[in-house]
């Protein structure tokens, strides 16, 4: 086995040399691509293309890009090839590359699921994936051993984004407290053995940037978590909330934007869109600097 | 748009047809197979055999065939050429494919799941999917209304076959009861507008034969939903406990078993694997009929 260093301590060290804690979203939704994409007959080819040109124009000023398993998988085993090209080109960039594909399953499940993501030389080799929660501890742990062996990492969703968060993860548990907390505790715990030289954790949390007030306890329920936290932009997520999410030295978060740095072609009248994209990409980076600097 | 009959009503017709209520699972996990299969030097190809000969072997005692989707991802893009094959055989052999795949997510993602797997010539067409339940009903709600569109199905994780639904599904509520209730009734909600003539929704549940208490509850909660039923077999789940899922005609349920079928070679010496897992098959299919006959 070769040596790997530990993911989060990875993540820190991009974030420190890039001066940023800015995680683009690619989601190559053609509903929502410039028309100079839109227009590309072959579908496979448009979402090829803006990939590649997104994190052309965005990867020196993000820390991370988060790429989403649906629009790839909705065209089959094409589309796992474009994401491999997209997973590999984000990697070779030193961009940390996350696989937004919420995978949750039995532990032997799980197994395989570490052979397609975040086993050396896997097909879909990403730096790390996002889990999902319901199925329990059972499903976390091997795939944590795994992420372990490998240098990998995970984001557990401890709180999505989206508005329906009270139909599971908000409803309250006989202490009073929201299930989400629950969660939060599972997912520190299952990944206390994965934490690195900066004293953070390869196993991460999804906290969605929508529901600020929901952060400053989680933060206590997960000292250890970095939290990747989707929901600015178009979801109307507020950058100067999310303050508590990071340690005194500016560590402990990732800011992802999708569609408000993709789709930012749309409000700059006349720009170029991978032009938009990266300005778009670069002003968040600024927001997040201007809140918390980095030490 | 072409006329599509409700998931729900084609399952039970299936199942009528055979007199079977058996979901054979399909996990093609190379650390399990006979060793004919384990001597192919091409894993991608061995993968293939074992999913072909499987649905040979036991397609007219199974009302059903699960998937699960890791088995293929592992392999990516060459793994999901080997799904499509699988699914599309299935689907013209008169089997119900399910996909086990346990996808969740925000609502413009769901649409693009739906786009890969529900979708009439969807590139991974299969005529149900496993959901998870975390995101809430407003990643539901999307994948709903396009099942009902094209008579596609879908089965919502509610209680798991795994041991450690403690973590999260059985964590009890202000009211005293388990979370996966709250999920039982979201699920029952979202399905309301999917019911067929046969009195069922398209969007079902999964609920873990390993935990044959809670289905008395869960069947007050979802009397439209079918029940998915994993976990006998390898897992211990015991089918005469499973009695009070079905209704009385003998509907609403399928009795998943995965390894229990596909790898009964192991615990019938000099017998061929397919020949075993048949005789698997129809033996869960005669223990179920003998519990409660098919009126």
């Amino acid at each position: 086995m070769t040596h790997t260093s530990n993911f989060a301590d990875r993540l820190v060290e991009r974030i420190l040399r890039t001066k940023s804690r800015v995680c683009v979203g690619c989601d190559p939704d053609p509903a929502l691509f410039p028309p100079e994409l839109a227009e590309v007959e072959d579908a496979v080819a448009a979402t090829a293309a803006f990939g590649f040109e997104l994190m052309s124009a965005v990867g020196d000023v993000a820390a991370a890009v988060k790429f989403q398993a649906a629009f790839y998988e909705r065209f089959g085993p094409a589309g796992l090839e474009v994401l491999a090209r997209h997973l590999a080109a984000a990697r070779e960039a030193g961009l940390i590359a996350i696989l937004d594909c919420k995978r949750g399953d039995v532990g032997h499940t799980m197994r395989a699921y570490c052979e397609a993501y975040i086993t050396p030389g896997a097909p879909l080799e990403t730096d790390a994936v996002t889990l999902a929660p319901y199925i329990g501890a059972d499903g976390l742990a091997p795939f944590s051993v795994c992420a372990g062996e490998h240098g990998k990492g995970y984001f557990v969703v401890v709180k999505s984004s989206n508005p329906s968060t009270a139909d599971v993860q908000d409803v309250l548990m006989e202490d009073g407290r929201p299930v989400h907390h629950r969660v939060a505790e599972m997912t520190a715990a299952v990944g206390r053995h994965l934490v690195g030289q900066s004293g953070y954790s390869a196993a991460g949390a999804v906290v969605g940037a929508t529901y600020p007030d929901a952060i400053t306890r989680l933060r206590e329920l997960m000292p250890q978590q970095f939290f990747l936290m989707p929901g600015v932009g178009a979801q109307g997520g507020d950058v100067s909330l999310l303050g508590r999410a990071f340690d005194t030295r500016g560590l402990g978060g990732l800011v992802a934007s999708s569609r408000g740095v993709a789709f930012a072609w749309r409000e700059r009248e006349g720009v170029d869109w991978r032009e938009a994209a990266r300005e778009a990409a670069h002003e968040l980076r600024l927001a997040v600097n201007a809140i918390l600097p980095l030490w």
